[in-house]
């Protein structure tokens, strides 16, 4: 069963985790899992794909932004806005430490900026971002910029009957709109922060309020168990907005970015996270010495 | 493909509208259907099983909040329980028509009863209730009150690629209780008014808040969306409050309650979607014409 499984994997002991735990999950014995609660969790920015220099959907919403302020100089006079225009890094990462002012302000941004507006029109507003616009470093798209090895570990878990779920604090709709080309996962599988929709005259438009909380920090186990009515038997993450997410599954996997020469090397925001993977015998993946290619879609 | 397919439907013009449409779905042509967008949504009280003398939900609640009565009998004087007790039947179908001021009053009665409660807590007390309490003209347990021949719609889309979606405006996780012994549909694919849980100490447990509106009218297409990221292709109900589900559908199928003999004839509360049915051509099942057999495990 070997030999295509997890190519991009070096032999060593975050490989030899997975595959002993989902080879116990499916063997008859006590480590058996059913069908029906095989479920595997993973956040996506830094987990499935490059979130340096920042999370790839602050550049997609910061681009629709900027356009606003053109259009309409005053906005640079008030926040989020404000914080775009004078490159207010602290602002943006009260995101990552659920900052409530910094949230609620985001909020109304993206209200003023995408309420009334339709899925298709969404969906093509993301779809052209993926198309047109390149990572500063390494020069591609940022869909090219999903990490081989985990597109590997999805195969395996399916391939071993998981449903496979990405449960990230970025959006929603924003994921499901290369999620079924990029991950082949259906959108349904898809968790994340996320607007609320009204249905009227045959149609469904973004409406202005968000339903349910951020999908960070305890969000995340709460929004995987009202999508599935689980929590998840699988998790994988990289960062302290992980945590719960990760406490919350029954084996546990962390990506550590510590690969400067094919990637970024980087703990900050993921210093708890590591150390409670330490405390509680996650399995760390390092970049570095655990994944022989990092990007691509053939294993190296 | 015909035989064992839809082996409870007589032949006419409901099973043959379902039969085309599938076949169309999955045939190359101009009805060809993406299996991405494959999606199936069905209502459930009155749709999947009997939903008289009341939605079977109700009766859980009941029991629960007359026990609470009969250990707290002041609570009597106040909504809903006084409307339980008086067998004020007007209140409670202020929850068919959507009534704002009763949707509250029972919101409250169910954060009384229930916040505070785990997952697994809850499952129990369902799965008590599924066992031991028998509808009263039928005399059998519930959820042996299911409609053979949709759950024979349910394999027949399935083995088309298709992915079924129940979408009620009973709770989700009442129906998640349940659903995948009786329906063989993963709790990820239950959809229903729903109450928020929170995670702390690595639990889930519920809270007092509603996530999102109830499920029921526009609520449903808006529920189906923010669940699967589509609206349905095909989708499945029998009553007003499913009218902008089976608007928001490619195919729209109505269960007409007409079988006296069987289970019960009534239109009330059916009354607009029975003519939204006749103008916009949506395929009407009648339960005493199209139906060989309506309960039960084996076709007849």
């Amino acid at each position: 069963m070997t030999g295509s499984v997890l190519a991009s994997w070096k032999d060593g002991l975050a490989k030899q985790a997975v595959l002993d735990f989902v080879a116990a999950a499916v063997t008859p014995g006590s480590g058996f899992v059913e069908l029906a609660d095989r479920i595997a969790a993973f956040d996506n920015d830094g987990t499935l794909w490059v979130e340096q220099p920042m999370p790839p959907q602050l550049d997609f919403v910061f681009r629709k932004w900027q356009e606003e302020v053109r259009a309409e100089p005053s906005l640079a006079q008030q926040q989020p806005y404000k914080a775009l225009i004078e490159q207010d890094r602290a602002f943006f990462e009260g995101v990552a430490t659920q900052d409530p002012q910094v949230v609620a302000t985001l909020e109304e941004g993206f209200a003023r900026s995408w309420a009334g507006t339709t899925p298709e029109e969404f969906d093509a507003q993301v779809r052209e971002w993926t198309k047109t616009v390149k990572q500063p470093k390494l020069g591609v798209p940022y869909v090219e910029l999903v990490y081989r090895p985990m597109l590997e570990l999805f195969d395996f878990l399916r391939a071993n009957q998981f449903r496979v779920f990405v449960c990230s604090g970025g959006g929603r709709d924003f994921m499901r709109a290369f999620a079924e080309e990029t991950w082949g996962i259906y959108k349904e599988n898809v968790i994340g922060s996320a607007a609320a929709y009204t249905y009227a005259d045959g149609r469904i438009v973004r409406s202005e309020a968000f339903l349910g909380g951020l999908d960070l920090g305890p969000g995340k186990p709460e929004h995987i168990f009202a999508q599935t009515g689980r929590l998840p038997l699988f998790a994988g993450g990289n960062a302290d907005v992980d945590i719960e997410m990760l406490q919350s599954a029954r084996f546990a996997l962390l990506v550590n970015h510590d690969d400067e020469e094919r990637e970024f090397a980087y703990a900050k925001g993921a210093e708890t996270a590591l150390a409670e993977a330490e405390k509680l015998g996650w399995t760390i993946v390092s970049m570095k010495n655990d994944w022989t290619t990092v990007f691509g879609k053939e294993a190296g």
